[in-house]
């Protein structure tokens, strides 16, 4: 039976390491998709630091605007893993695109894989109230987005200094 | 037997809709107590919003300030839903009151209420420490209202990704 | 059997609160390792606030940066409750010194104590991304000091309204 793991946590709770070994845990020949792109020093020092820790096994798949169809391009074979939805969901706002209608098609592609799902995302709404509103916006979306991909898995994990606390 | 609920959770983590499931689970003729007030037109939205998904079951109650007056007021008939316990602290502190005092009295009173209670509030004390003054006094104030509340609570919720975590 | 305890949580989540009843519960004698220092009035007042909260019977010993080396003299009376990591990282970094051989150095410390040991620690990873760089860093030394923190602890709880949660 396919499914979906939704992992979210903070910056640095450990979220990725947990989503790998979960994803390594569903068999093998896993996928990294990843939302990622490298524009500037710091991100791509992260993005290097993530390749270095997974192994020889994982493939690659770049998508940061198109989830859903590498969702369907990378089904039937190993587990996938999308690291991260936040990223995602700013790659979208940035290019202009409609997010909620983006989070509605990947809640829906979600639903019609046969092949399992890990999913990293970010806590982003546990600080005090942002003053700009463009940092207002993104969090509730972000916060929207985690819920409408929460209903859809059939496990939810909060990463919490690199511990995973299951919470569905 | 009459019981407190306190749910707290980072914005848009599903804490109104679990706190309304939990309310309307209690009993009929629920009663929603609103500390907000539309100031501008991002919380009227957000009002607006919360008022569409509740049902014409609810009655409204407005308390920006008179909160344990409006608990008073509202017992003895169906179970009251706050929402939220921040934007009364902010209220309070905006109006020059005397935050700690009101947190004592709001505890003292959820102690006498027959009907129950189910308080909303937010998590805001779990990023990175805010540069001004103001907003650091805040979170402290907020971070001691929650623990104030809490500890009179029967139940206390953590809401992640719009899933109830119950830790007490 | 020795044991370390990471207690982690938001800000005036009661963190402090609960990990000295966690330290008196293991035994007499506790010992209060401080890394606080008190730069201004506001951290000034906080420190007070919790030395008036702790009775007499704690030893308090200071320890802004010397923090393996205030292990390794306290070690074999009681338990010892080191409060709080966060500032101890800060002061770390402000003095320009290495963190990262300063949370490996602490990791293999924890692993040689004969009494037991409760941190305290902050999440500081779940609010909006920060716009300054140096911001960012310090969260993302936060996390991972935290993890490492963690790792090498037998129990692991997140505070949440002045509620304790077991991680681990």
């Amino acid at each position: 039976m396919t499914k979906s793991i939704l992992v979210t946590g903070g910056a640095r709770s450990g979220k990725s390491a947990i989503a790998e070994r979960l994803a390594l845990d569903l068999g093998p020949c896993p996928i990294y998709i990843a939302t990622a792109e490298a524009h500037d020093e710091e991100m791509a020092a992260r993005i290097a630091a993530h390749q270095a820790r997974r192994g020889s096994e994982w493939t690659t798949y770049s998508a940061p605007l198109e989830l859903v169809e590498a969702l369907g391009a990378t089904d039937g074979t190993g587990p996938r893993l999308v690291d991260c939805l936040t990223l995602w969901l700013s790659n979208m706002m940035l290019a202009g695109q409609d997010w909620q209608t983006g989070a509605q098609l990947l809640a829906d592609a979600l639903g019609r894989q046969t092949a399992p799902v890990i999913l990293v995302t970010n806590e982003v709404g546990a600080g005090i109230v942002p003053e700009n509103a463009l940092a207002r916006a993104f969090r509730d979306a972000a916060g929207l987005l985690n819920q409408s991909v929460a209903a859809v898995s059939q496990e939810v994990y909060l990463a919490v200094a690199g511990i995973p606390m299951k919470m569905k």
